[in-house]
């Protein structure tokens, strides 16, 4: 069984004080309903998790209806991101297998890349979506004087899905907590711990929504691909 | 006086084998043509050098014509990007003091940008436009394996116009020609006889059309920017 936690409940402070951006209309809709609608259309993903800011179950409930999403179960995220993934880890279904982890923000990946996910998922135990650094990258002094160039050749940047077997995403996240560690990412837990994790490449464009700079891409990816299903 | 060296000389093969990327037509002109238009619009640039692929002088200067672009002087591009812009150095005015070094294929730069290279260049000698790096940054083990998570604390991403004074860039050419090397970027030079470079930070998208991907989002973007002035 798969399933899918989609964690919702930050308010991304970057995009200006009084704006929650999953809730900013684009192509038609809030922000949150791309993604959720995204991991509803997969036949495989058995469950969906949202994980949400206490409080706002409701409104999520009364959005999934509007659009006609799948059922979800809300669960309330924690302090750090960490903590909303944890939360959302109890609420699985004991049955589930693999656990497909999505910022609620990211709205335009792709069947393709979560189900590729799954797969490297499965035969690895965890696997993040990536995309190979391509920007000639400088390393700072720590203000804005160039130290050195990096060689590239090795990087990657990371996005979601972050896709794991559960007893693997549940004991990296275990060892981080009992450590008193905060990460940023996932798949950070499972290096800590010493386990493997697959880069899958992303093959679309799969951007966060962070800063309002990052809207005009995310609408007119969305546009499209609505446009190619009509 | 402040010169001008648009890199006009690569096909870029990521495109696809038959598309000139220079020459794609992306809101109402060719790619080019935007960049051009963008350094033309600046009083103070005294003078700009395209260094184009030897034979395209009179496609170039059409379409300067065409799109009533300010007069520019046509330099033959070389093997490689360095010795493209190598010759573009060979061609500044005698009395040029600050030489300005754009990507041809970068058409969203704002005059903003340009002027802050040009101050940064004045004072330590050399600049060059960058965004801190916001992504998760992971290294693989070579094939798709991360092997850790990069600090990124410290990391940008560097764009185009690089900016220096022009003894400065000068020598850091002539230093790395000297010794057989190749470098990707022009501050590159500078890092590796020592010159201090200045990171200056972009304050609006400032993409470089590389592949197919990336043309909507600079469409998007030229075509606010054809908007917002008319």
């Amino acid at each position: 069984m798969i399933s899918a936690i989609i964690v919702a409940a930050g308010k991304g402070t970057r995009m200006g004080p009084d704006i929650d951006k999953l809730f900013l209309q684009v192509a038609g809709r809030p922000l949150i309903a791309h993604t959720w609608q995204r991991f509803a259309s997969v036949p495989d993903i058995d469950e969906i998790i949202l994980v949400v800011r206490s409080g706002m179950e409701n409104a999520f409930a009364e959005l999934g209806q509007q659009f006609g999403l799948n059922p979800a179960r809300f669960v309330a995220g924690g302090a750090e991101r960490q903590d909303s993934v944890w939360n959302g880890l109890q609420a699985l279904s004991k049955h589930s297998e693999i656990v497909v982890i999505q910022d609620g923000a990211r709205p335009c990946t792709t069947t393709d890349l979560i189900l590729r996910t799954v797969d490297a998922a499965r035969e690895t135990g965890a696997a993040v979506a990536a995309q190979r650094v391509t920007d000639t990258i400088k390393e700072s002094d720590g203000a804005t004087r160039i130290v050195r160039t990096i060689d590239r050749s090795r990087l990657w940047s990371v996005q979601t899905p972050q896709t794991f077997r559960v007893e693997v995403i549940r004991a990296a996240l275990q060892a981080v907590r009992d450590r008193g560690l905060q990460v940023t990412d996932d798949t950070a837990a499972c290096e800590i711990i010493g386990r493997p994790v697959t880069l899958v490449e992303s093959r679309a464009p799969n951007p966060k929504a962070t800063s309002k700079a990052d809207v005009p891409l995310i609408e007119l990816l969305l546009t499209q691909a609505g446009a190619s299903e009509a």
